[in-house]
């Protein structure tokens, strides 16, 4: 089992590549004192950041799921995914409404992305 | 990295071909007039068209995640599933409760699928 | 298509493999009157034996979604967690709250896992 794990502590790793295939742990943002937009913008500058790690990028997203703890973020959240989306190149998405761990989240992220072969 | 999307807007596709597997975006009813039962036939409805295009059906799923506004719905839910799934060929599954992007919507299901090699 | 299940009824299969990547359906815990902690030890429990079954073990886990009831269960699922994983092979992780099937659950843990090739 060939296996990459990328920022990995006791409890998770943000990224985990096998077979040319990146899980990416759910991300949320890291300043808290943001609001849903700006929570969306910093997550997604994360998710681009591991993406690059580890071979990849936006344009290689397969699937993501987005967690907003409340559904009424729904369209704060599209606007600022819209923008970042490569257009022609969407991933395919589930949107549903999750409390996070901590109630300071307000959007969490996590995608499956394609690694290019090296 | 080979990624073939099919039915592509800004936001989203509705599936995402790469290394053999699928990634079919959450699917909800288009008749949200529709109860519990209608819709979740209409979504599974839906998930064979899309796997029809993309070269897959039924028996390549393999993990599927079902979302419901409401646990009460479960046996509803499980009733028009198990009538759909093909006997010996069911997919893993999660099933959890979460408010769906908009209160019309009931269910929602996200399926991942093998895609026959061509 | 070339997929192998386990553990099948008419509903889900317990776990499903294909091209190299293992699909585990949410697993909660038997006995519903343990506390969280306890919960969590018997899913995991659960989740090596899988594994084993497949061609895996938990260093081969690529991805894991854990649903908590509460999100006031967090410290003390990631407690038992924690202790579970085995140290530099985390896997990715997404940790939300979602109501689940049954009231009784607390808990319910999915994953994707890399398998031996044979």
């Amino acid at each position: 089992m060939q296996i990459k794990r990328y920022d990995t502590n006791q409890c998770m790793s943000q990224a985990v590549v096998h077979n040319g295939f990146a899980f990416l742990a759910g991300q949320v943002a890291d300043d808290t004192s943001l609001d849903v937009k700006g929570q969306t913008t910093q997550i997604l500058t994360k998710i681009d950041a591991l993406l690059a790690k580890l071979g990849s990028d936006r344009t290689g997203i397969l699937a993501a799921n987005i967690w907003l703890a409340s559904a009424a973020s729904y369209n704060d959240v599209n606007e600022v995914w819209d923008a970042w989306v490569p257009t022609g190149e969407a991933p395919a998405r589930a949107c549903v409404e999750s409390k996070l761990a901590f109630p300071q989240y307000t959007v969490e992220i996590g995608v499956i992305a394609a690694v290019r072969s090296t």
